[in-house]
């Protein structure tokens, strides 16, 4: 069913010798047990599992370079796993190789609360980050849908609602230790807050996908926890409604923490899962984080814009369980969508473009699903012009996953179209690799191979994802 | 006087042949006389001058790639220039070769106010950048101390008074337009908010310093202009009490615009220039903004933890005339510097540490100034944790200038000892190329050679700056 192409695998010779090497150095923390190696590919989306030849937990950088050195010299690839949770096929071993799992590597190496930093191992979720940085003061803000591992959330350079306000994680990361090809550990930055001391390697790996190297260690900035927040709903009567009070919310200057569109549909579905009886109509879920007073400032301004826009009412509360209960729509969107079609299997989308087309852009891609007789809900990030749409597909009717995939194509189409991107937060992986020369054009494309082909010369990083080296 | 390592000039008679080939495509727009190339070269540090042996003037990014093309025939070096206000000889000619001056490429090419973004060319300086855009609500946070062109801000990843709220030029520009090596231009990214579609060439640019192309066009991000502002002056009774000051500001999640130190002896110096009375001690000089609502609580907030550290009173207006002449010590400070040792020229220094040891750092500093008998006032941008000394030194006297090399050694010593930077915004350039493997390590200096290697084989963009080759 993938429709990527396949490329060969490494040599099996130098593989199982790999392997060897490496099973007399880590003993039972090499697994090749035919279930945790399909754990160890991809999943949970339409893209087929192929899973890697074995799967190490290492416990230390040390670990990772004794991993990196062994494969390097059998030339066998390395694929860094964290939690699974990635939508594009960022885990899968095409061309074999062992899979690191960075569930043992979990801790947090260090709290600078008068600096907003911390320091962590890259197999920590950001639940669990926060739930260690609760006490401080300070909490970590990218909140990708999943509970996905920091190291993997660097690596795909996610983001999550609170993008519009504190931006996305290369905006979060300050510097991070790296195992490159070689095997030797890279620094990419100080923990200064600034720096302009030569090329950003930073953000060279940040969204690098392990193609350049495996991230070990990141430093993170870390944000205040905000003293007030108010959080509220605001329905609308359509979806360009949205756009542009979200349009006129960010121009004014008004700090929005979280600004989230949900489609008809998508308020559809949380209705049948969480009988929450709401208006089918197209919603704003939004929060605002600051003072007390600077919060209710900041709602009552929105409520204003809603008017302006015929929205509203605007329903908005500071207290923590009212604000939950209003936001339920929202935390139950991406389990309620199997509601709309039991049975299903997503095809995840992820488009990005400029705010002022994010009304043009979701409008023609309701009517495509429309005329596609597709069902897909959508969310979005409305703040970032970014959203989503959950293909529920059936898997086994070739010619609707045929229609499905068509239809994905067009709506990628369209978003570069109008200046945009064909992930916002996702990634490449395997799955929007084909992608790339319509996006970048060919020099940039150049310069992306230029790069992998000068850190990685044998090609074990993650083989097969973000650049095709054609 | 100048110590770096000057590498042999390139071939004398391979520029005598590209200058031969752009002068009968650029006629008069090429430019050879000694005066012209003079000021082309670096003026106002203590680096030597090292003029170009020509100067272009390109009008469009088809003038970019002939030149790029012709020198890269020739094996030409090709040296960008804006405003020639970089501070670390970023302009130097080191091997000889072309200096492409933008003066005429200066237009805004679209504004976006709805996306917050504008296109321009690299020409156009921040201050008529602003000035354009002033109409249309929204402003381009960066503010370095000149009046820089933004080409060259994106090329030294700079800074200045706005990054503590608004970032830097990493935060700043969303795409860029290079011509590469090999004459092609490359677009960085779309003209979405983000995008995880591929590896970040854009932050790859930014910071560059024309080592791997050079840019011809960009994509910044705006911010609207604030509704109101306020600002105001805060004494303390020392350094110390300011940095605990302004960590305690961002701690509490106050979202401060502006957060600047000034020393006893800079107070001093503003004093002398523009007869100001102030004590003389140090001094915050801050900026807030937002609604006349939340002006007024941060300011009043500030004024609260100013107090905490033994400060205040804590002067502030939201009235420009009067917020423009309770800033007056901070704009005039850059000139002022001089007034305390006329004739003499500068060293600059531009350390950025964490936030936690800023007090410490400045405080050693200013003992170790004391120790050698030198006379440097100190600004800060302390929300970042970045400060700049300006050595006043005299340069007939080679004894005092060895001092002064000295001791701005040891500056960046102790602050790389703190998990610092040596240069928060100013740039690697010539002047802090011996600090690179220092600050990073030798694998993170290998995969910057690596991919400088990669993009730009026979370093023809701005050779002899940022990396060291080896």
């Amino acid at each position: 069913m993938a429709e990527q192409t396949v490329p060969a695998r490494r040599d099996p010779k130098s593989i199982e010798k790999a392997i060897a090497a490496l099973t007399a150095k880590f003993g039972n923390r090499l697994v090749t047990s035919r279930a945790v190696r399909e754990q160890h590919g991809n999943t949970i989306t339409w893209i087929e599992n192929q899973p890697p030849d074995a799967v190490i937990y290492p416990q230390s950088t040390e670990d990772v370079q004794e991993i990196v050195r062994t494969c390097a010299v059998h030339r066998v690839p390395i694929v860094p796993f964290g939690q699974g949770t990635s939508l594009e096929g960022h885990v899968n071993a095409p061309q074999g190789g062992v899979s690191v799992d960075f569930r043992d590597m979990n801790k947090v190496l260090a709290v600078h609360a008068e600096d907003l930093d911390c320091v962590i191992e890259p197999g920590i979720t950001r639940k669990q980050l926060n739930e260690y940085l609760r006490d401080q003061g300070v909490f970590f803000p990218i909140d990708p849908g999943a509970d996905a591992s920091l190291g993997g959330m660097a690596a795909t350079r996610c983001s999550g609602t609170n993008a519009v306000r504190y931006g996305t994680m290369k905006d979060n990361v300050l510097a991070l230790k790296v195992v490159m090809p070689s095997g030797e550990v890279m620094t990419t930055a100080r923990r200064a807050k600034k720096s302009s001391a030569g090329y950003d390697l930073t953000r060279l790996i940040v969204g690098s996908e392990g193609t350049l190297g495996v991230i070990t260690e990141l430093t993170l900035r870390l944000s205040g926890i905000p003293e007030a927040i108010s959080g509220g709903i605001c329905p609308f009567p359509s979806v360009e409604a949205c756009c542009n009070a979200a349009i006129m919310t960010i121009q004014t200057g008004i700090p929005v923490a979280r600004i989230e569109l949900l489609d008809a549909l998508q308020v559809r579905a949380v209705n049948l899962y969480s009988r929450l009886g709401l208006s089918e109509t197209p919603m704003l879920f939004l929060e605002f984080h600051g003072t007390q007073a600077s919060v209710a400032e900041q709602s009552e301004r929105f409520g204003e814009i809603a008017k302006e826009f015929g929205g509203g009412p605007f329903q908005w509360t500071t207290q923590p369980e009212e604000r939950t209960r209003l936001w339920e729509a929202r935390h139950s969107a991406a389990l309620s969508t199997f509601t709309l079609r039991p049975g299903s299997k997503m095809i995840p989308t992820d488009v990005c473009v400029p705010i002022s087309r994010l009304a043009e852009c979701v409008t023609e891609t309701q009517r495509d699903i429309a005329e596609s007789n597709l069902v897909a809900p959508i969310v979005g990030h409305v703040g970032d012009g970014n959203f989503h749409l959950t293909l529920l597909v059936d898997m086994d009717d070739p010619a609707e996953f045929k229609v499905a995939k068509a239809f994905s194509e067009r709506l990628v189409e369209r978003a570069l179209a109008m200046d945009g991107t064909c992930t916002g937060e996702h990634g490449v992986g395997q799955g929007k690799m084909k992608y790339l020369e319509a996006e970048h054009g060919l020099p940039a494309l150049a310069a992306m191979r230029a790069v992998k082909r000068a850190l990685d010369p044998d090609d074990i990083m993650n083989p097969g994802k973000l650049v095709p080296l054609g």
